[in-house]
């Protein structure tokens, strides 16, 4: 076993699980055991407090002429329940059939320690400037952080921000996310009459909130996935030809990504691949729904009240707030008359893209082709990863997101596990980036 | 105190709740105290054992050419709770300010205790045969008065059926409930994937089973609140020219109905007053909807499933079972690509209508204008009660709805009354109605 893996697996051992307050102290601990690695190949180290857990801070400074990289990762990790379906305990990393076992090996302990190994190997070969910022409320979202963030642009100044938080496309093939969507989420509240009614006495001449609902939410979108929010895509960038056709030169089957989620059709926006769909296009769900009796068999109740959870994912240059405030007009316009109507925002997050053709991302694609023996694909996340736009917004600053999970990783679930040669290839790719990246500002 | 009602505090005083297996014994009591005070006014009575509540079966014969009246009645009430809501007992009757107060006085131990005292009350001078059918599970439907009385046809012969359970249209105006609607019930699960989404990954290229509910139900109405399902109006027996003005002239403000049910608008089928919408015209109303995370806050969720139950309230001469197969071959022709579709029956109920000019009703007519000093209405029932139909399509013998309760009688609330004013009406009513019957066959 290597240097590396072994205080991975040390890290690994540590409980750090944020959203239960049992493990406040192993959440320390953790806090503790990163300052202690990180102090040991020269980094100045600050843990900061906050009101729930720790930010772990440290710089190495070679020179104010050097280009700096900012890392960012966290050290907690999601709860391991349920137990009982590990085939290893989650807090006793395993090695087995080449996959390290535990929970956060892949998300995000794994990922970030590589990061710290690269630095420690490069010793006195280090180019750069090297900062690391990781949180320990990942998971939870307690909010600590930005606040940390803004009170710190100063110290935090970096060339480049590198997050490894994400996947590869497949086995073997690395990939670089080079945009993530952001998000709009809202509650709409209808109520029809004061309280339930008989539906025999009122059948005919009542109001019905769940038919509220649904017509609502039938006007949403068009029969072609189209959504029908006025001025809802009036900022979306449109895909670049160099990007569709990047799209299409990807190892992706549509009909394998049906196959693996058991649906026999994958229905969307008319006009655009389903890749194209899931990571470049807005989309608009509705998350929830409910109204009357959900219970066994049947009951003759037409329901004062109905609701929905509505969220939209949005892509670059939507702006969320201005979504938020376009999508509550629809709604109220779309209203049918005898209802109320109640809006609740549920939060946003804005969309980040970078540029695919800046200096960060062709030494990001170098040192990942050098480490891996073929060049990276640029993919986008469908998903939102808000500190990443908070990020972007705050520095504005280049971002390179490159991530060596693979989608088989277990994340949030039993089993979670990491491949050995992708924590081995991270550290070389994460080695060969800050040799690259030297370059590119020389 | 009358004898009458003395009496009728003794039946009241049996807490026969048929839907609590510890009052078992309760309705066997009230069975028997039923069966004695008939017996003892000169019926021959059959207490009959059913695999849950009996059925009090009693006969006084006059002669073979006399006409003979069928009661239709129950004994068994609701369940009493809350408790705490209840100003005086449920079971120890109390009268004050001019109202019976006891769980069962309206619904329906006062209305088919008015037909028996009636009867007593004529004495030697009883011009028709009476049966009396009184079950104990008209407020649970465990389902064992129907294959009984398709057993006992021969006995029950008679020339018309007399149904007590229903109310007047307001204080002092007396009703003959000539129309009930009928029903049928379904509900509609729909799955697109196999499991829950994250609707980051998959938002823009995953079936979403709310659209699709919403879509579905959008569908089922047009925006002028006809029915969509095609052939469901086919068989609808337009309102005759008698009864839509019959509507128009009674006291009923549709204002004030939407006011004492809080609603703002009362929207349905265009064309038809609310009265005649939902009384006289068929209606489809989801009673439940269900999909996704209803929990505080928001979730990132695609569901794999979404279900609804759906309704409709039937006229004649709507065949329920056929109304059910045309709409699921409707839902299964608006099914969008994508779902996997299940549709469950929840039951059915066929409409009732009876002859507004028929000799009984017209003998009903005049039995509650000298009782109240004015014509009563003619109207129909938004609901169903399932055993009209049963005995009109099992014995086809005319049948007379004269109901002596009101609105506000809470049945099936605490506090429940019977007005005594209603109570001496009932029975002056239906001693009328046995004379003036009588009358009608000679």
């Amino acid at each position: 076993m290597t240097q590396a893996l072994s205080e991975l697996f040390e890290l690994l051992r540590i409980p750090s699980v944020s959203a239960d307050p049992a493990h406040n102290q192993d959440m320390k601990k953790a806090a503790g055991w990163l300052e202690a690695k990180l102090r040991s190949i020269g980094f100045n180290v600050e843990v900061v407090p906050t009101p729930n857990h720790p930010i772990v801070y440290a710089e190495k400074r070679l020179s104010d002429i050097a280009p700096t990289v900012l890392f960012y990762g966290h050290y907690d990790v999601q709860p391991p329940d349920p137990l009982v379906l590990w085939h290893t305990p989650p807090f006793e990393p395993t090695l087995r059939d080449g996959k390290i076992y535990a929970r956060g090996s892949s998300d995000d302990k794994g990922q970030i320690f590589a990061h710290i190994a690269a630095v420690e190997s490069l010793g006195d070969q280090l180019p750069v400037n090297v900062k690391f910022v990781i949180e320990g409320e990942e998971e939870v979202g307690f909010g600590n952080l930005v606040p940390w963030l803004e009170g710190n642009l100063a110290r935090l100044k970096a060339d480049v921000l590198v997050v490894s938080d994400s996947s590869m496309l497949a086995p073997g093939i690395p990939a670089i996310t080079y945009a993530l969507r952001g998000i709009a989420l809202l509650e709409v509240r209808l109520q029809g009459s004061a309280r339930d009614l008989h539906s025999g006495t009122y059948g005919g001449g009542a109001p019905n909130p769940i038919h509220a609902a649904a017509t609502m939410i039938a006007k949403l979108k068009s029969q072609d996935g189209k959504i029908q929010i006025p001025g809802f895509y009036d900022k979306v960038r449109p895909l670049s030809e160099q990007e569709r056709k990047l799209y299409h030169k990807l190892p992706f089957d549509a009909a394998e990504f049906a196959a693996a989620i058991g649906a026999s059709a994958m229905p969307g926006e008319a006009g655009y691949s389903l890749l194209e769909r899931i990571w470049a296009r807005p989309s608009l769900d509705v998350n929830g729904i409910w109204g009357g009796y959900q219970g066994e068999g049947s009951k003759t109740v037409i329901p004062a009240k109905a609701g929905f959870k509505l969220s939209m994912r949005l892509v670059p240059d939507q702006d969320p707030e201005a979504i938020y405030a376009l999508t509550k007009a629809y709604l109220e316009h779309i209203l049918p008359a005898g209802y109320s109507l109640e809006i609740l925002p549920h939060g946003v997050g804005k969309p980040v893209v970078t540029e695919l053709d800046s200096a960060p991302m062709q030494a990001a694609s170098r040192a990942l082709e050098k480490a891996w023996g073929r060049k990276p694909v640029f993919n986008r996340m469908g998903g939102s990863v808000p500190i990443v736009a908070d990020f972007q917004q705050l520095m504005n600053i280049p971002i390179v997101m490159m991530g060596f999970g693979l989608d088989d990783d277990n994340l949030h679930s039993p089993n979670e596990k990491f491949d050995l040669i992708n924590f081995e290839k991270a550290i070389e790719s994460s080695r060969n980036f800050l040799l690259e990246f030297a370059k590119t500002l020389r």
